[in-house]
């Protein structure tokens, strides 16, 4: 993929301004909104089961994570899928911490029916939904990304998902075609919500993009986010600091800077 | 209005440290609580059935956004809202994306006629409550605040409330007489809640004044934070940047600044 | 006790990255995370209570806090501190508004039968939960520290929990020894959160410390917070930028910084 061509996305984003729902956990609602605004798309945490179904069809995109999975959310973030698969509306799993937790994760299993358009996690994640085993201990991956290769390539072909596994080095497969990218920067870690924010950002990117563009824009979403991180830790070392220039590269991240700073391979089919 | 009587509204904020008891949204808790405590306000946000009705009267303003309405939240809403009234302590309305979505909107109409002091909200807001219909498709308003005047006043008379129309010129009106503020920068719309901490800092500013003069308080709530964001987008031309700003001028603007600043004329009535 | 031992608790949160279950309110979800996060553990919110009682156990300490209490985090928090106390973690309450209102005070009361292993309050709340009348209006604490040191003595006694009251000076006791600290910042109460997030921290730092050296450890989280903040504040005098330095100062203070900058004594027992 050409480093001008996934910049489009962005640049669509910034023009069409997508409307992305998301239901979202407790800890990242805030981020979130903030790193969708800085990206130019239009969030909305709109909750409510007596809501969800209304709202989720007039959205670009919706953006579902278990973060802070309960009951009540739950039946919210199953009528909220229903009415996007029903309106046509892609929406995208974060699966956070699924595999330690027994209620989350027979949750996440079930809604791999509900036809999700992207599936983004960690390693620990993506192996837990794809069927194996991990040894994740919440929401901080202890598998490498590299680990889960196969385990996204086959929960892609599973599901019909685009899968993103993020870590160190992030991978994006539709099960045939995988690319991994090697841009970010460890203090993604040491903000809370960055992951989560992700997934709403491929939300936003997949929200602009026709079906058959989903894994270009789920990869141009990761590029574009981890490229952002690799700059502004560039000009804040520390996590309070950095959170800030992340935001703000978010906003202002151009061609030129993306394009020089991009790193990415195709992976050869197995 | 003259500029040293609206600052003075600021400055018994700042020496009163009014309480503010919050029933707000999921995204802009922590935000609202930080523009509070920056502009020397006492903010408060319990949220249980159980104890709001003992909790709104301790407290000096009641602010009351819709934004991720939920039925057990609407319900510790009305709870604190009629415990509010019985108090004789003021309390506000954010009608956050009224207007598209059935299950709010019905609950904000019901409002109504629990006597809010002021409510605030953008022109799609203000067009749904009045009775009007708007194109809004959520939190952002696609409608002109202009276009929502003759709601606003319509509302205002309808209801006895102060009714606030924010966008890029602001109106606030009591039915009859009417003032425009063309303070603020666009950056005010890329940090998500800054629409939804101007309710709650209307609350504050109501809350250390006279019944009759909550109009004049709510002008001031709103030339106030509009000039604080102005001054802000000088410093900080990015939204991770100028929400850090923003909270340093909530904290710091002084008289001789705002008044240099400040822009409004009286809307001559219809 | 001296400041190079009370620094290797912070040095041992760095290097074991303590599992912290934090059970909070929703204003501070974030802020804790980060700081957390800026310490270098590993912030977690399982919040349902379907979940509470298989997480809390992986976890090496868990954080309770009662800010937005409502029935349903009632029986999560009941359930996860029941897990807790099974598999030996320990836990920390935060009585946040305890005193003026009902639900949660006798919610509290009951939770001190369940042996938390800290509780970290302002004056006011300790007060309360030791039987006495405070003169709080809810979060913000109208008594000083000084008032409250009889109140934690009795009732770090009556629960077997080490007790820390905040507040301009600082005390931590076990009922027999008490430590008063005199660090800190005016600017830490004007960021919300501050103090909900020291109780997270303080259960970071017992999460790496053995049930004798809980009373060091809490004096060495409640030191090292307070340091940071008074660092902070030496770089960052208006609350939006302190924020952001506070979470800096977290992530980056050293054992010389600390101990040049820690003032504390011991108070003789009464």
């Amino acid at each position: 993929m050409l480093a001008a061509d996934l910049f489009l996305f962005a640049r669509s984003v910034r023009e069409r301004a997508p409307l992305v729902h998301c239901l979202t956990n407790l800890v990242v609602t805030n981020f979130t909104a903030n790193v969708l605004l800085a990206l130019g798309a239009a969030p909305a945490m709109v909750v409510a089961r007596e809501e969800v179904s209304e709202f989720a069809p007039m959205a670009n995109a919706v953006s579902v994570n278990l973060g802070t999975l309960d009951l009540p959310q739950s039946r919210a973030i199953r009528a909220a899928v229903d009415a996007a698969n029903t309106a046509n509306t892609p929406w995208i799993l974060d699966p956070v911490a699924v595999g330690p937790l027994s209620f989350r994760t027979e949750f996440a299993l079930d809604l791999l029916d509900a036809r999700p358009a992207v599936i983004r996690g960690n390693a620990s994640e993506i192996i837990s939904l794809s069927g194996g085993v991990s040894s994740g201990r919440g929401v901080d991956s202890t598998a490498l990304a590299e680990t889960a290769l196969d385990a996204a390539q086959l929960l892609a072909l599973k599901t019909g998902a685009v899968v993103a596994v993020t870590g160190a080095t992030d991978y994006v497969t539709d099960g045939r075609r995988t690319v991994a990218l090697s841009n970010g920067s460890v203090l993604m870690t040491r903000v809370t919500g960055v992951g989560c924010a992700l997934s709403a950002t491929v939300a936003a990117f997949v929200g602009i993009a026709q079906a058959e563009d989903f894994r270009a824009a789920t990869v141009a979403a990761v590029a574009y986010s981890s490229i952002a991180g690799e700059l502004a830790a560039r000009d804040a070392a520390l996590p309070g600091s950095f959170a800030v220039a992340y935001l703000d590269k978010l906003a202002s991240l151009d061609e030129n800077a993306f394009a020089a700073t991009l790193v990415h391979r195709d992976i050869p089919a197995a």
